[in-house]
């Protein structure tokens, strides 16, 4: 059994503590949090031993009545994997405990990719993290781009990707993020960091983004144009998108119009937190002109990397390959709509 | 002086309405409505002389307090052309009454393109509408995407244009339209029916757009990428469209960050209900990745259409030709924004 150390217990280390906890290859040795709020005395109900990020602030977690099982070094040291799902930035400043314990770590899309010798998709680069010491899991929007390139580029080749980025201004919780009643391009500059980001998967891709900023919180959408190395029927697109475990092609039938009903159905559905870890894109929407393929996908921006957290750890531990870790993840968390 | 008739008096032809008065060869003759509202009251306010769009609704207008000058029939049977601003599918059920009586119409871009003998847009195909009888200004999107294309087209030749429409949810005071935090793929199926009805200005051109809505009220935001038929630099595009009086490139000292502060700057600068005539291009945006040149552009669905509406008055009574009818209107309003 692999222990798995999650350092940061926010919207994304909270996720991968629970999907690390349903494989059956893995444990979650603690989790560690900066100070204490709700998300701290759920991890205490839930039976993960708790460590104080900082060191200074162990006292308030002792005024909010919440017991500490010792600070993150413990926790890191002890640990084969530590996740570290710290806000943007902080991972860096963190690097520095993890070489010292010589435990591997993964990293978040937030980070840069220099800090790391791989930036890692499950689908598309499993192999280049195998053994490596620091590995980044790319953002939701990069994971949900990379998912979509790696069929197209393996069957038809690509010659270029185009991809406009709807993100929601903020997730649910995040009450102090905006706009209201606006539309920004964000950013205003064209491309986005979104295009060299998927580059660090996919080296020498063809790809311009753009990005843009609206009043809604649910998930982001992708308006994506890939021109393909050949004529493709729309039809073999959907076929060829139907083997992907982590693609769900969202049935006409289910009459689901946008984010909004897609996480009612994953709610419905008894997903925890209603989350959707697979890309969702609208069947109706998959079309061609010739060589140009186009699409509408929703990514949840919450919790589309947790599955790719999870098989990066097999690939930094060496535990599985790919095909492997995929569908054991795959099984394990119950992905795979249809 | 032409006497110009308007029917429909809701968010397109009041607007009208006030930009012809401010032509000097044009006067609005009377203005049409179905019932009385506050917009009804506004225009008895203005001076406009208002007839019933609908006789048996006549006795709400005097029951409201409201003076009528007649039935609409009287107008159009005045005018020399009248300008049919009521909404989608009603200007097609009012073709008849303005061939019965011999009045040239123009009709918005809610109508079909077969209901009339020309689709228009000043910059681009003013005179295919020279003395036409039937004439549709196309709708707030088409006209931003012409207004863009016809410079390009020209200066470089087009290999194709791809867009992506993220589209206010409604205007402000449409407070029964949604969504509210959603971002909705709409139409789902793509192409949208803007790429086809920018086909009605561009005959052969090949272009795909997909559209969205969101929760936002003041513009819609155009992600545009167009291939062209030559390597561009993207300095060369930004002169190029600073020649185009109805492109206002946004420049960067501003700090304009989306549609929110553009709304903000038109009424500050005295600008009636805030209207932007004008496409507004990030200056910044303006790129170019060899062939392809991308921008962002805010569209201000309630307005961009009336100058278009005004040169088209020009167009379909022969008062003037495409550059006479846009310079006077455009200095007649104060479109120019740098």
């Amino acid at each position: 059994m692999q222990q798995v150390a999650i350092n940061g217990y926010g919207t994304i280390g909270k996720r991968v503590a629970d999907a690390v906890r349903q494989q059956p290859d893995m444990e979650v040795l603690g989790v560690a949090k900066t100070r204490p709020n709700f998300e701290a005395e759920t991890a205490i109900d839930k039976g993960f031993p708790l460590y104080a990020a900082v060191e200074e602030r162990a006292e308030l977690f002792a005024e909010a009545g919440l017991e500490i099982a010792g600070p993150v070094e413990d926790l890191v040291a002890e640990a084969d994997v530590v996740v570290d799902a710290t806000p943007s930035g902080i991972g860096a400043q963190n690097k520095a405990l993890y070489e010292e314990y010589d435990t591997p770590a993964l990293y978040q899309g937030g980070e840069d990719a220099d800090l790391v010798d791989v930036s890692f998709n499950a689908r598309s680069n499993f192999e280049d993290a195998v053994d490596a010491d620091h590995v980044r899991v790319v953002s939701c929007n990069t994971t949900g781009l990379s998912r979509v390139i790696a069929p197209l580029r393996e069957e038809y080749g690509v010659e270029k990707v185009r991809a406009t980025l709807v993100r929601r201004g903020g997730d649910p919780g995040q009450s102090d993020r905006g706009p209201i009643n606006d539309i920004l391009p964000n950013p205003v500059t064209i491309p986005s960091h979104h295009g060299p980001d998927v580059e660090t998967i996919f080296p020498n891709l063809d790809i311009d983004t753009l990005g843009m900023k609206v009043p809604a919180t649910l998930m982001h959408m992708h308006s994506l144009n890939v021109t393909l190395e050949e004529d493709v029927d729309a039809a073999d697109v959907r076929n060829l998108f139907a083997d992907e475990s982590r693609l769900f092609l969202i049935p006409e039938r289910m009459d689901i119009d946008g984010s909004g009903k897609l996480k009612e159905y994953a709610l419905d559905a008894g997903r925890p937190r209603g989350d959707l870890w697979e890309n969702c894109l609208w069947a109706e929407s998959i079309s061609t002109e010739g060589r140009d393929f186009y699409c509408f996908q929703g990514i949840h921006q919450e919790s589309d990397v947790v599955p790719e957290n999870v098989d990066a750890i097999r690939a930094v531990t060496g535990a599985a390959d790919a095909e492997e870790s995929i569908a054991t993840t795959d099984e394990a968390l119950g992905i795979g709509l249809r």
